[in-house]
């Protein structure tokens, strides 16, 4: 039976628990998730075992990626399972702060500044909730379509709190997933082209036994749903499949109208 | 007789001499500066020496700061004379790195990306030599008005190179000038809005006898334009003086005055 893995909810203790770690030789790898765990984070967090002398996993819904008609405040979690599956495959410390954004009053600038982020000007939930945040890391080329078409600070967000965890947990080694391709990429670009000393790794995707790709909203799918989706890895391979004989463009219709057969909605379908 | 100050100009080198004393507990200031150094910057060290165990100016005149029209090109440097005053004030690293951006070639993420930063698009010098470079920090309320108003990627440009600086040096405190004032309250947010664990000091501004502020570009002025350019200071003086009886409005039309009539060209002048 496993240790419990340390939780901490708290900036400046998660890293005085870093530090007093690397100062003496020991490699952090930190795996970041909005937490609902399942076996693609699982998958990640054994990746990283092997690749630091401890793991660190950071549980936290990032308002800053979210726009205000987005899931925010229905986004899945379940904390107490999470903590039971990171004790059970054995991570030595879990981070999760109640809020990684100050408030507004705890910083002298936002004084001034306080009706700056009024309802009608918010592009994301943070914003809507005024906490005073007005620094983005914008990866300029690579936030730009694809994923970046349909939600627009998505990767901004995204960007942004991994730069925060980054400055705040000082990993060796941080993992992402494949599955969310262009943030990985995004995330990449961002290290690089900021000098943070991280090694960045990408790890692939995991699915269920029928081939869906594990993602903490697919227990929100209803059963008709659940099939519906199936149409996007099947279509994929598919065209994978055919990719030697046909053209991209060939290639984008047949995805395209196999989702849209299933009944699925397309936000983009892109082959290049 | 002081030891000459190290000189260090690579990237991996200057982070393994920090890390390497921080290790053992030793505290560091940064001076971050684009050089042809000044009393001015040697206030700024003067401080750093009392904050910290060690201090390292950084050197390095960013062209992510410059947009395509202004004076990259031009901006006056004297290496040596630097090194010789680094020396004589007793700094323990001069960090000058020849280029802090990486070239194109240098990651796999910049081969589908040639053309992107073609010369129409430039809005920095540094897109204008392609250099594959794509992430910018922005503080986006911060960023936008006063000095951001007539140099609209200014601040980006500085927000963007600090954040590296302090990923490349990792110091536990670095100073800033408040003749720069945006500039230094933007790095002030940035940090706390990005979790730094770095302490930024501004310091006032130093003055020539007649109350020029000291500026690296001031060497630049002919005798007629270093006449009118006291014409700032004197009508902000007069205006504090005045600060009492008059609105904001008469204030602001005041300096106005002055400056016009001294012959300058007025970007902005606000009074709040």
């Amino acid at each position: 039976m496993s240790e419990p893995a340390e939780v901490i909810r708290d900036k400046s203790l998660m890293r005085a628990w870093s530090r007093s770690r690397r100062r003496n030789g020991i490699t952090l790898a930190l795996v970041p998730t909005m937490g609902f765990l399942h076996e693609g984070h699982l998958s990640l967090i054994r990746s990283a075992k092997a690749l630091a002398d401890l793991t660190v996993v950071s549980i936290y819904v990032n308002p800053g990626q979210f726009a205000p008609s987005e899931d925010l405040s229905t986004y899945p979690s379940d904390l107490a399972g999470d903590l039971r599956k990171l004790t059970s495959i054995g991570v030595d410390a879990v981070f999760c702060p109640t809020e990684l954004y100050h408030s507004a009053s705890d910083t002298d600038f936002t004084r001034h500044r306080g009706t700056i982020y009024c309802k009608s000007e918010a592009v994301s939930s943070l914003e809507d909730g005024g906490s005073g945040h007005q620094t983005w890391i914008r990866v300029e080329t690579l936030e730009k379509g694809l994923c970046g078409t349909s939600r627009p600070v998505f990767f901004r967000g995204v960007a942004t709190v991994v730069a925060k965890l980054f400055n705040i947990v000082e990993p060796d080694v941080a993992l992402f997933g494949k599955k969310d391709y262009q943030q990985w990429r995004v995330i990449c670009q961002m290290v690089h082209d900021l000098d943070f000393d991280i090694k960045i790794i990408g790890a692939g995707i995991v699915r269920e036994a029928d081939g869906l790709a594990m993602s903490s909203r697919n227990v929100r799918l209803s059963p008709e749903q659940r099939e519906m989706a199936l149409s996007i890895n099947k279509s994929l391979s598919r065209a994978k499949v055919a990719a030697r004989q046909k053209s991209c463009h060939e290639l984008k219709a047949l995805i395209m109208q196999a989702i849209s057969e299933a009944g699925g909605k397309i936000d983009y379908v892109e082959v290049t």
